[in-house]
């Protein structure tokens, strides 16, 4: 899987990533009434709206761009009609031909682990049959319970080709109350990425020489993405917290390998609200998908120029 | 929130919770079969089974006990029909008077973590509506992303009187790996402790002392749990991994305040999975709830023989 995304990546000379993180509150009113109309103010009603919404920007943008990241905890709050939307946006996407990583940040002991690698990369089975419940191409994973959490989903990626990113270096402010505490001189976020590397390494490598075990090291981190680029010089690195949480597209260079692969840039807000944005507000609210590919486009360019060393 | 646990625990006289944790391999082959027949060999099919299950296991137990820890990840394994089937237990044990603690080890950035924590505590607003997605009483939460991270579940806990347990040093093997790596000479599961014992601080300590922010520590590291007790004295501690996982009562004194408070220990298999141990096979698999009832039992009086310190 890690094979198609770069396959994707390349062909579409974009190393970027949509973050379908919908909030009620971005869609717009045109597309929230109509929902509203026929399922009432209802979490149904909510899960049509947000559904309506993703469409619309996946319409807009698949052609662009190689994967989408939808962020599960947006959908789960709306309870099963919400769950009920992301495996259809899930499945939209598919169809469109984009790699979805689901950020679901799960993790657990051994087998509670094995049941969400199944749930989200793999079959479970029923009887004599196998049932694919939300069937993400990657996932995201927590790290803090060790070997014994991370590994159920490596075995599911291996027997089922596709990927997960550990949680390495998290974007938000306060990710290094425990993350960059020094363990023997050293971050704690430094031996997650040395683990990262090691259970890579159990694997073979894909065709461009990465491997189904990746990283996230937040785009607010720049310096901790160039050091952590070289513990795992082979794992692609999911970077979160581009645009609204304050990366920017200079500050990136080091998360990439000379070869200009090895990351993979999300965007969240600054793409799924970019109508909202003085930048693309001539759009206008009926327009929020043409916005939204406008600024994929922009993001796009301010990436490449960021690996190109511009 | 709390209080009600800390009620339900001295009324039952039983400082235990029952892990709902099923798999389709549990559930007796006449309670399969109807199921299948039903809804076939599918995930609805699946679903049904494990709803009877779990209904037969909380008839037969609910007297005895002060709560269950549902584990969403193995709901989450049969998709939408999975959720629901979590979703109606919750709803079903809340109504026979449990107190529902939701395993469902989320931890996300700012904003992801407020949806998780409105998912699983909290209200979700659709217009000038509110919905309860998935409602537990308590949920256990990641600290990896930091204060960030846990801060939304806490003040979703504060205004619906609802409570978290945070995981400090988990019940699995390789726990170590990362917790008990040594920061300024203390395991970082030290450090995490003394987290929640601040974020637990920043609320008011309940009727009988304890505050809605506690922990989670294994009962497979009992001298961890002596220590960590002290680093939290007003927080209570969920104990997974007595049982099956191999953490025995007499283990478990140090859990406990002179109180005779401050812990609640899980068992998930041992309890739900009774009918398959050679101590109640006489049961037979009918009989399965009896088999679960008479191992409850079995686990409080072990239980408390441990806290009397017998």
């Amino acid at each position: 899987m890690i094979d198609d995304l770069i396959r994707n990546i390349r062909e579409k000379n974009a190393p970027v990533v949509v973050g379908l993180d919908p909030m009620l509150d971005y869609v717009p009113e045109k597309i929230l009434n109509t929902a509203f109309i026929e399922f009432g103010e209802t979490l149904e009603g909510a899960a049509e709206a947000i559904w309506e919404f993703n469409k619309g920007i996946i319409d807009a943008t698949y052609d662009l761009i190689p994967a989408v990241k939808p962020q599960i905890a947006m959908y789960e709050q709306y309870g099963i009609p919400g769950m009920t939307c992301f495996e259809r946006t899930v499945t939209y996407c598919q169809s469109k031909g984009l790699c979805v990583i689901g950020d679901i940040k799960r993790g657990d002991i051994g087998s509670t682990s094995d049941a969400y690698a199944q749930a989200h990369l793999g079959h479970t089975r029923v009887g004599t049959h196998a049932f694919t419940a939300f069937h993400e191409d990657f996932a995201t994973v927590n790290p803090y319970l060790g070997s014994d959490g991370v590994r159920p989903f490596i075995n599911v990626c291996r027997k089922e080709q596709k990927g997960i990113f550990v949680l390495v270096k998290t974007s938000n402010p306060s990710s290094g109350e425990f993350q960059d505490r020094l363990i023997d001189g050293r971050p704690l976020y430094e031996l997650v990425a040395e683990k990262v590397n090691a259970w890579a390494r159990e694997g073979e490598p894909g065709e461009y020489g990465y491997y189904d075990v990746g990283a996230v090291v937040g785009a607010t981190y720049p310096e901790q993405g160039t050091a952590l680029r070289k513990i795992m010089p082979q794992s692609y690195i999911l970077v979160p917290g581009y645009g609204a949480q304050g990366g920017k597209g200079s500050d990136l260079r080091g998360f990439f390998n000379e070869d200009g692969l090895g990351a993979i840039v999300n965007s969240s807000r600054g793409i799924i609200c970019a109508y909202r944005k003085e930048k693309y507000a001539e759009f206008g609210e009926a327009a929020y998908a043409d916005a939204s590919r406008q600024a994929v486009l922009d993001m796009i360019a301010d990436i490449n120029g960021a690996i190109a060393g511009a």
